[in-house]
Order: structure tokens, then C-alpha cells, then sequence
């Protein structure tokens, strides 16, 4: 299966509006780019999607393997879905479906995972075997790379770091826990901690002017927009995510000891503004500090496709091992 | 460096108080023990007594290769100790030292991994690739297995699970940091509660009595006692211990997705008692309860000698892999 020359993977990202596509080269740039609305509640319709996606995409080129990500649960063997909570799936055997449709080896990936991997392969995560990527969108997605492999765990479910308990007893979090960091430490708590920042008023004025030009609701485009500024109540809300961003990177160091913690998605474009007070947090917290080294601090190189591109480039990887 | 009869490892595990040492066949089962008093204060002669110990052990036998354990903080090369907090080493290159005076190969390796991964080889972890171990002594150790492998970290200093935090800005820990799961879910953490649950009255009146008839200190010895006994105090304060041990497994969970939780050390010989609120906890904070896969929850079965076996057998596997 091994070729060396302009050996091109295909990665497909499912998203609950969207199915993006790409054919990704060894070094990770993309050759070509496809994508089509997603109809979620049509599990057939996004079955026929990703077929006729991997069928355009791979014409007239040489492809090794095809990588197909998507948020939830895939077991470790990266063939069935568990549980998709954006498309109708509980227990698909989703990779099974597409073989019968596809000649090519296919791995299906959690789509924090395959994100993270083109990170630590094309981006910040470049320089070291052991890394763990924390991504600030609406919600916390993870993924942890050790020894140079993607972290899975033994069902396949592991890297659920939005869901590391931060506050026991806390606020309800869409998993059915409570107190998860995703709670504290995602875009929607930083729009909460911006609500109730403008609603105390004090530095929260700029927060409180830009919620009454915006209509009422304020937005992850109005409080970015303050960031940019630097308006005192912005940076305050980002200051308290950053807070408890940092110290569950403290009980995450305790546990999987990283070279380096990445952030990536949204909110993550604040950049120092974010990372300096997740590593003043970290450094309270961190565990025996001084008695072993530290990991960095770093902001995610990748912005978009990096979905697509890491599914593609584990597929390949996949491939190769066969 | 591979050969396939008789060839045995030795092990040694420095302790506090003692060197202990074995040789030890492929199985896991012991040739030959040793064991020897340590003066902590003095390295030097903790480097005589390890090869002195490895001199009188591979007499006569054959060995391929030594593996060192030590509580503390060791390189990912398993060759330097950053920190030893029972011996006085900091930046200690060990595996450099011993190699000048024995002919072997030879791996440095924390105690808790060692004893884990002991477990893992020869315990209740034979049926799984992906374990977590949490060693309830008087502080709580740990040691991650993922897909086969010892987990290691980037710096060699992961799976220090007692420094999971579990409760924000709580108690105290020897770390230097606060809320520690140490400090919730220890041996120590059990004589903490069944003091209060003494001092509350109630249905601790079987502790306080027992603290009558010690001469006023409950030490682990009449809590064991107790617990043999089902009495309701002593059971209670298990329950405490239990229920913070089942939330922090909840977030290792999420984190490591194994399929085994591992409970050792002598608390965990309460067996049930102890196991059964931890398991009823981590249910109750589990994400994403019933869409995933949940690991099962044992008690160890190695209970002497994992240190020496554990080190003894990744020794091995490095001379093999070598």
C-alpha cells in the first residue's frame, strides 16, 4: 500500500450544518477542497454525500486512504460510531457502509482528534512527541498526542477534555455532568461571563454599550470586537476563563504530563490575552511545581480545515500500517 | 540481547526505609528476594547497597537486564531523577552511575509505574490493554496503561493521578497546591474522617471507642479492624473516600477512557466496601452516561513485591526492544 511520490488521502469532516472535503497531500496542503450542506436528520443523505465527496475528490488523482471525522463517540477500532450527537447515530457501523461503497482503506475519527492531530503533525505541535490541544469553540474539544500517537484510549472515547470536572457540584453541562471545564471555559461561558459582567456594569460598560448596540444580545462578534481593544471588561471575562482553562491544565499536567498545551478554535484568536493568564493559573495550580519540567503555551497554527487535513493524514497513516 | 529460557530481570525498589530486591523470571514470579535498610540521607551508599543487591541477585543466573524503581520524578529516558522526595536527589543521573559499575542494561522507573505496570503484566489488568491504576496507600499513587504501553508523559512524569485536583482551593496537599485527590481519597484522608465522624458522635461511637481503647490515636490499624467488622462509622468514612475517588475517576474517564480502573494499596483491601461507592460515584458523574462504553472497577491482586516485579519486567522489555 506504501507509495512515495504525490501519494494523496482524502479527509471529509461531517459538521452538523456541513460536510467539508479535501484531498491532502503528505505534507498536509490541501490539492482540492469539496463541500455540501449536511440534511443531520438523513443519516442515508450523509451516507450518499460522503461517498459522492470521496468519488469526486479522488478523481484523476492517486489516493491511498480515505478519513472520515465527526463529532462523538468512535469505538477504538475506528469503524463505529457510538454515538453522534449532531447526526441521528447510536452504534453505525458507518466505516463497514462505506466500504461496501468505496475501494480504498477508511478510518473513521472523532473530529476533535483528527483537528488535533493536524496540529501536532502541520502546526504548533511540530517540535514534540506529547502534546495535548484544548479547543475553544461554543464548546471544549480535546486531544492528546503521546509518544507521537494520537491518544484513544480503550474504547476509543478518551480526550474528552471539555469534560474534566473543574467545579464539583457546578453548572449543568450538556454531557449530564456537572461542573465540566466546558462550562468555564468555552466561547459560551465567555459570552456568560460577558452578560453578567455588563449586567454588574463597573468595567463591564463597554460590554453593557456594546449589548445595547447589538440589540439586546450580545454576541461572540461584539465581545471579540472589545477583545480587539482590549476593553477592560472583555479582557476580565477572558481573564476568568483563562483562569479555569489554566488550572485544569494543571490536573491535566498531573495526569498525561504534555511538552506542550495547544489552544485552538475561536476564542483562541485572543492570543496572549487568553494565554497569560491560563499560565499564571497553570502555575498555582501545577502539582510539585519546580520539581519537574513544564510544558509551553501555545496558540493553535491551524484555523481552518484542520479536520479534513488530519483525518486525511491519519488515514494515511492507517494505511501504511495495514 | 533476546533469549528465550531461564532468562530473568531483577528488579529493585528503593523505598523510604528499605532497598527492597528481586530476580525475577519472565512470568512474574520471584527467583530470589533481598532486602536491605536504606539511609536516605546518604546517596552515596544507596548506590552501594542497589549494586551490591544486583551483585548477590544475578549470581549465578542469568539477566538481562535491571530495573530501578524510586518514588519521585524521572526522565522520559528513565535514565536521570529530576526529584526524589524520600532520598535527597535532584537532577541525579542514576541510570549513569550504576552503568559504570554494572554490566548491564539498565532502566530507572517510578515506583508507582513500576507497581502498575505489575498489575497490568501479571494482575487484574491481564484482560485489558488500556488501565488505570490508583494505589490507595497513605497517599494515593497511580499508573497509566494505554494500548500495551506504560504511559510516560513527555517528560517522563505523567500518571501522578493523587494530584488530580477534585476540589477546587480545598485542602492543603504536600504538592504545594490545593483539593488534591490525596487529600480525599488516602489512607490519610480515611484517619482524617474517621477522627471527625469520632469526634461527631453518632454512628462513629465504634471509632471513638476504638480511639479510646488505642490510648486516644485512631490509626489505620483499628479503622481495618472496624471495616472487617461492617461498622457503620468506619463504613461511612469509606463511603466519603469512595465517593471522591468515583468523581475523580469520572474525569480520568473522560480524560484516559480505559477499560479498567484498578484500585490498590491497603485501603483498597476493603474490597466492596470501598469499590462499591466508587462505583455508584462515578455513575453519577460520568459524561455522557450510557452513549460510550464503561470500564469495570477491581481491586488489585498483587499486593507485595509489584515494585521489583514491575520494574524487573519493563527492564526486560527495554534489553528486548533495545
Amino acid at each position: 500500500m506504501r507509495k512515495d511520490i504525490d501519494m494523496h488521502a482524502i479527509g471529509i469532516d461531517i459538521g452538523g450544518t456541513k460536510i467539508a472535503g479535501a484531498l491532502v497531500r503528505e505534507d498536509g496542503s490541501i490539492a482540492k477542497a469539496d463541500r455540501t450542506p449536511t440534511d443531520a436528520a438523513d443519516s442515508r443523505s450523509i451516507e450518499n454525500a460522503v461517498v459522492q465527496m470521496i468519488e469526486s475528490l479522488s478523481d484523476g488523482a492517486e489516493v491511498s486512504a480515505v478519513g472520515v471525522a465527526a463529532a462523538g463517540f468512535i469505538d477504538a477500532e475506528r469503524s463505529t460510531v457510538y454515538y453522534a450527537p449532531n447526526i441521528n447515530w447510536r452504534n453505525e457501523p458507518f466505516r463497514d457502509r462505506l466500504e461496501r461503497r468505496v475501494d480504498l482503506p477508511i478510518i473513521i475519527e472523532n473530529d476533535a482528534n483528527a483537528a488535533g492531530w493536524a496540529e501536532f503533525r502541520f502546526g504548533a505541535g511540530r517540535p514534540v512527541s506529547d502534546m495535548v490541544i484544548l479547543t475553544i469553540g461554543t464548546g471544549v474539544g480535546g486531544a492528546i498526542v503521546s509518544g507521537g500517537r494520537l491518544f484513544r484510549g480503550g474504547f476509543g472515547a478518551a480526550a474528552e477534555l471539555g469534560h474534566l470536572c473543574v467545579v464539583p457540584g457546578g453548572l449543568p453541562c450538556g454531557c449530564g455532568a456537572r461542573g465540566c471545564i466546558e462550562q468555564y471555559g468555552s466561547g459560551r461561558a465567555l459570552l456568560r461571563l460577558s452578560n453578567e459582567l455588563a449586567d454588574a456594569g463597573g468595567i463591564g460598560t463597554g460590554l453593557a454599550e456594546a449589548r445595547k448596540r447589538a440589540g439586546g444580545v450580545l454576541t461572540g462578534t461584539e465581545v471579540s470586537e472589545l477583545l480587539v481593544l482590549e476593553d477592560p471588561g472583555a479582557v476580565a471575562a477572558l481573564r476568568e476563563l483563562g483562569h479555569s482553562l489554566g488550572q485544569a491544565c494543571a490536573s491535566l499536567a498531573a495526569v498525561l504530563d504534555p511538552q506542550m498545551f495547544v489552544f485552538g478554535g475561536g476564542v483562541a484568536q485572543a492570543g496572549d490575552l487568553l494565554l497569560d493568564p491560563i499560565r499564571t493559573a497553570f502555575l498555582d495550580h501545577l502539582p510539585a511545581r519546580g520539581y519537574h519540567p513544564e510544558p509551553e503555551f501555545m496558540i493553535a497554527e491551524l484555523v481552518n480545515d484542520a479536520g479534513v487535513v488530519g483525518a486525511a493524514d491519519l488515514a494515511r497513516q492507517f494505511a501504511e500500517n495495514k
